[in-house]
């Protein structure tokens, strides 16, 4: 059995460096029952290695998850390649199948997002099931920097466009391999001997991800041989960015009701501009669904900081706010 | 002549939102001398009709600078083009020729480099020369939208990601079109029957700048038609945030010398670590020439905000931070 000491030193490291990334963003992981989301490729065979690695080291009990949507013939040898990986690694191996294509047909809706919505829900449930503390997704730098670039892309500000989180507590979700490159990953498997399974749906160029992938991350890599690492920066700035307004905010008491948060107009003005339209955005998020369009936060913000009263700004969703005279209060419905 | 009132409404319009965009930025152009810096392209050109057009509603005096650098033969048409245009429009034109290739021989630069920086030297000296009040660059929303992608290329972190600035009021510049794409300009010309140079040398792909426009830029455009729109959102976003940023670190009093800048820790005690690292770089960037890091400021955040006494963090251009016991020096040499 591989240990980190048997395992080639360079190997080794990289474990390391995934254990200092995890406690260095304040993940909870040690001594916990980690449930890996198992596809088989590269991404999700490498964490299931690395984890697999620091389970005595970090008292770790691992189980891995697989499923199999039904969707391409390669999955059932997957399956077997899964059994005999986890056999190599000691870990629990778990194979589902469903049946995505039918399920996509019943909700009306498309293959793509029916698979990440019911591989979410599975994956929540079965961890709930199997009693695990986490759940480990194997998202590594390139799939952060594909998320940046598609956030730009669909007009994310700041800190969104930073990216993905590395850990959600409540959702139980972490991404171990989030600073790690493919290209890190993929030497990482080789000096192990270990291989991996191909999605070959990875390569069709049908959806905005795999253009994003296969056309226009490779121009910036190109442009730029140190993007990736650029990008792990921007992530890093943006998450330090988004704690601190985080910090700011959570200093703010806002009555909420039912269907209304109202907040104090002078505790607000004790805040700058930018800081404010961030809490008129966090508190519209809060209401439900309906998107909080930049513009009319904007708008929001302009009427406030002129003193403006009895002046409203509507959103999508049945939104709105209310500038009166004491209060600044959002509503729904 | 053209006046705002007989050019069709269309135009009119747009030229009035010029006039707001100024106003919303609080650049002091009201009664002013303008510099037009024009190329005889659609951009300049546009502008120089559009800052005409709002000579008497502004009480503004136009003038305009072409410079024929001696590099391409179709520049003695377009001093041609530019006197006829200027006459038609009734600003005042001047022509002045330089030699780009000769000077970046001398000075063992690059052609384009020596052209951009030869470009600025010259209407500076020029607008002093002629008392103007304001240089106005013809950049707008589709050279933002490059400056953004080519930002992200190099890894800039925010608010710099944002792009380039309206009015930088130190160096008198302003660009009024940075709100309008390239489009709305080319079809403003088109509906008041102004013609325009054509400079193929944009068209090559030997500089990054023109793969990011000819390229990459089209890319984005293509998988969201918006995208432009969302560029000018994250930079209006930019600028409010980096107001208030700068709004905060004036309130600090570093103690400026020679060769060094020293700040006293419980002052920035008091700032949130992203409010600090931008405290941190603005010193740094202040002690001159050197790369301010983003690595190395986020390791000297660390080590501040974990209260580490007698360690040093060093930045390219022979500059250094050196963390005291009771204060943080910034120091060069």
């Amino acid at each position: 059995m591989y240990t980190l000491q048997t395992i080639p030193p360079k190997c080794a490291h990289l474990v390391l460096r995934v254990e200092r990334f995890l406690k260095r963003y304040h993940v909870d992981f040690i001594g916990k029952k980690i449930l890996v989301a198992l596809s088989g490729g590269p991404d999700s065979t490498a964490l299931a290695v690395i984890l697999s690695l620091l389970k005595k080291r970090c008292s770790l009990n691992i189980e891995a998850l697989y499923l199999n949507h039904g969707l391409r013939e390669e999955a059932f040898q997957e399956e077997l390649f899964i059994q005999n990986f986890a056999e190599r690694w000691k870990f629990e191996p778990h194979i589902l199948r469903t049946n995505i294509g039918l399920l996509a047909k019943k909700t009306h809706r498309g293959i793509e997002e029916t698979g990440r919505n019911i591989r979410y829900f599975i994956l929540k449930q079965f961890a709930q099931k199997r009693h695990c503390d986490l759940i480990a997704l194997g998202h590594h730098l390139n799939d952060l920097a594909e998320d940046v670039l598609i956030r730009m892309l669909r007009g994310a500000s700041w800190p969104a466009l930073g990216g993905m989180d590395v850990y959600l507590k409540e959702d139980k979700i972490v991404r171990p391999l989030l600073f790690l490159s493919k290209d890190e990953i993929k030497s990482f498997l080789k000096m192990l001997n270990q291989n991996f399974c191909i999605d070959k749906s990875n390569f069709q160029l049908d959806t905005l991800r795999n253009r994003v992938r296969h056309t226009i991350l490779p121009l910036f890599c190109k442009e730029n041989p140190s993007f990736l690492k650029n990008i792990f920066r921007l992530w890093q700035a943006a998450k330090i960015d988004r704690h601190d307004w985080q910090a700011k905010i959570e200093k703010l008491k806002p009555k909420i009701f039912e269907n209304k948060i109202e907040i104090n107009r002078k505790e607000l003005e004790l805040f700058l501009p930018g800081e404010r339209m961030r809490i008129f955005s966090q508190c519209l998020k809060q209401l439900g669904p309906g998107q909080v369009l930049f513009d009319n936060v904007m708008k929001l913000e302009e009427l406030f900081s002129t003193r403006k009263v009895g002046k409203r700004v509507e959103f999508p969703g049945n939104k709105m706010v209310l500038l009166n005279n004491e209060t600044v209060s959002f509503l729904k419905g």
